[in-house]
């Protein structure tokens, strides 16, 4: 074989890998979350993102998910199409860049999250059975608004009853105040990540016990990390600095708590009260359990850090008043957690275990640090919670 | 004088009134309804509507509110600003053309109107303080997911409990059903329409009494009007035509008023249930209110039509059983009601209390078939209701 055939050979095996890298399986279907009757975005089997637009008038747009940007392509009457690579399972931000404006795409819903209220996306997953909306008895998403004498203003927060709340008038119910991650807010556990649905579905199957959920809003402002940190290093200093999460803690312990046990028929004592949260969520229930033990029974951090034995001993009570410490992650985080004073999660969590503290470590398979994990995790969470 | 110096004294009249219609006042504040940390859109006091979005690659960028497009003006950083001619007090949709593309603006909070999320922006109005959010004790909205015998289908609804129903447990309640208007959705009073708030002010102003308030999702498929009743004349057949609002009746009075009366505490008879509703809402009060008065007892109907003598002739029951039928309308679009089988709102509704029915007619000053005419309509018809 002389050159000129090598070459021709390695053209031909070239375009072939191309040809196989860019080939698109045609089962697109619209998303789930999708305005009422908008066709796209649509979502096909191998998790690719397809969206169209109109804009007759531009020279350049492109569907930005995950933080990759594919360019669409024009037609004759100035609509754009086009899609992404295959993205994980589950929930996905995006947007689109239309002539250099960033704006959310017109057909899909919108949530809050990367600090903007913007277009979401789902990749239909394989375990989506457990967060589905069926005819199984619901409980309801109650929006709060409530004087802060903390931050002296008025808040929001939303409360998940669960069924039978309503109508069960001696009842009361033990608590979960659960947070979102950084850039997120109050909506994010009721909206994208179907908290109430969860619950619905594991009550309905007789596997949680019915408990309120309060979601609140923690956003802080988090400093940010230093440079050597954000490469994976951990950093010199404490991280993050003493004091962040000081601001969302009182509001929590302060006005929150109280509030939610005036109102609502709550056991209003620590063996009948969790905390959870994802991601900045996580860090803060970490800190703020570590600080009052003596107000919580129940910890889950979900993609949000673990807790150390070295943390046992700097909080007196700790061991003896929570009785689970969930700590979970996705898989393709997991070999990289995020830096923290925290160590390997995983290890850290093993080291509880032998330390004598009930814990779960539970990896979400196949995600990253994004709703899909978080949803599992509160799917794994919430069955632990409140067994007398 | 000359034709030269004429033509030179026309030239700056007429530079000045352009100069007049064009200048700005420089008062601009955000606007109320932003993203979170967002200093644009703005308002300034004239009413004016400035928007700024970052499109460096685009050639034509505008502003596109109340049916009119502004022309954007691109800076050397190839960010885009500019504003509307002043616009009516109140709450307006809008959205931003880029290149073509019409979509939402990013820095804006998003709103269902028009048959999509899409931005709104509020422009303060001097009557503001009664939707205000202030520290007076509130009630909640929460979100209701329930199945539709009627629509084999899971719904969704948002139920509106006042200050107080949590912790007086052997307290009842009476219930209005208020819908949104044509376009728009279930979630249109509890945001946009503040229906909470101006509850939660008069009920501590001591001028409504509590009541529980429904929104549901009354979209129905609307026939369009004829073409000469869209030019406002009398279309000639029965308009909308008959049947039209049976399948959102149908799921109101079979699958939503028995699944409040089952899950809230309500007073669950017809003196203590009142329908409203917005445009598209109040039309399908008429009808419904009119076909069974045996489950209502108060009526209102905001920019919606209204109920005529012939209307009572048609339905036995409705004179004696409906106590109140509260009529409104924006005080620019009253000279011309959009064309219905109800003749005249004003007229019809004189005609009615001379016939011996007690109704209330209000007209709400400056504003057209928008949101701060049906805050105003539910601010009035509220204090009226449910008086033993």
């Amino acid at each position: 074989m002389n050159l000129k055939h090598k070459l021709l050979l390695v053209t031909i095996l070239f375009s072939s890998i191309c040809f196989a890298q860019t080939k698109v399986v045609e089962d697109f279907k619209p998303s789930s979350v999708n305005q009422p009757g908008k066709e796209y975005p649509m979502v096909n089997s191998e998790g690719r993102v397809r969206v169209q637009i109109s804009a007759p008038e531009a020279t350049k747009v492109q569907l930005d998910i995950s933080a990759v940007k594919y360019d669409l392509t024009k037609d004759e009457n100035g609509v754009w199409t086009g899609e992404s690579a295959p993205q994980d399972e589950g929930f996905h931000y995006y947007q689109l860049w239309v002539d250099g404006a960033a704006v959310p795409d017109p057909n899909s819903l919108y949530f809050y999250g990367a600090s903007r209220w913007g277009s979401g996306i789902e990749v239909p997953a394989k375990d989506q059975d457990f967060y589905a909306l069926k005819d199984v008895p619901h409980g309801k998403v109650s929006r709060h608004m409530y004087y802060s004498e903390t931050s002296k203003s008025m808040r929001r927060c939303f409360v998940y009853t669960p069924p039978g709340y309503e109508t069960d008038l001696n009842k009361r119910y033990p608590v979960l105040y659960l947070q979102h991650g950084g850039g997120e807010d109050e909506t994010g556990w009721s909206s994208q990540g179907h908290a109430d649905l969860i619950l619905d579905n594991l009550i309905a199957e007789g596997k949680s016990v019915p408990f309120i959920i309060v979601m609140d809003n923690g956003t802080w402002a988090m400093p940010r990390p230093p440079r050597n940190a954000q490469q994976g290093e951990r950093p010199a200093g404490p991280w993050p600095p003493e004091g962040w999460a000081d601001g969302f803690m009182n509001t929590l312990l302060n006005d929150v708590i109280p509030m939610i046990d005036s109102k609502y028929r709550t056991v209003p004592d620590s063996e009948h009260r969790a905390m959870a949260g994802l991601s900045m969520g996580g860090m803060q229930t970490r800190v703020i359990t570590l600080a009052h033990p003596e107000v919580f029974s129940y910890v889950g951090m979900f993609s949000g850090g673990s807790i150390s034995v070295e943390d046992l001993q700097n909080s007196p009570g700790f061991k003896d008043n929570i009785k689970l410490v969930f700590i979970s992650y996705g898989s393709r985080e997991i070999e990289n957690p995020r830096p923290g004073p925290w160590g390997d999660p995983k290890a850290n969590t093993q080291l509880l275990k032998e330390a004598g503290m009930n814990t779960h470590f539970y990896v979400s398979p196949l995600t990253v640090h994004e709703w899909q994990s978080w949803r599992r995790g509160l799917h794994e969470f919430a069955p632990l919670l409140f067994r007398e």
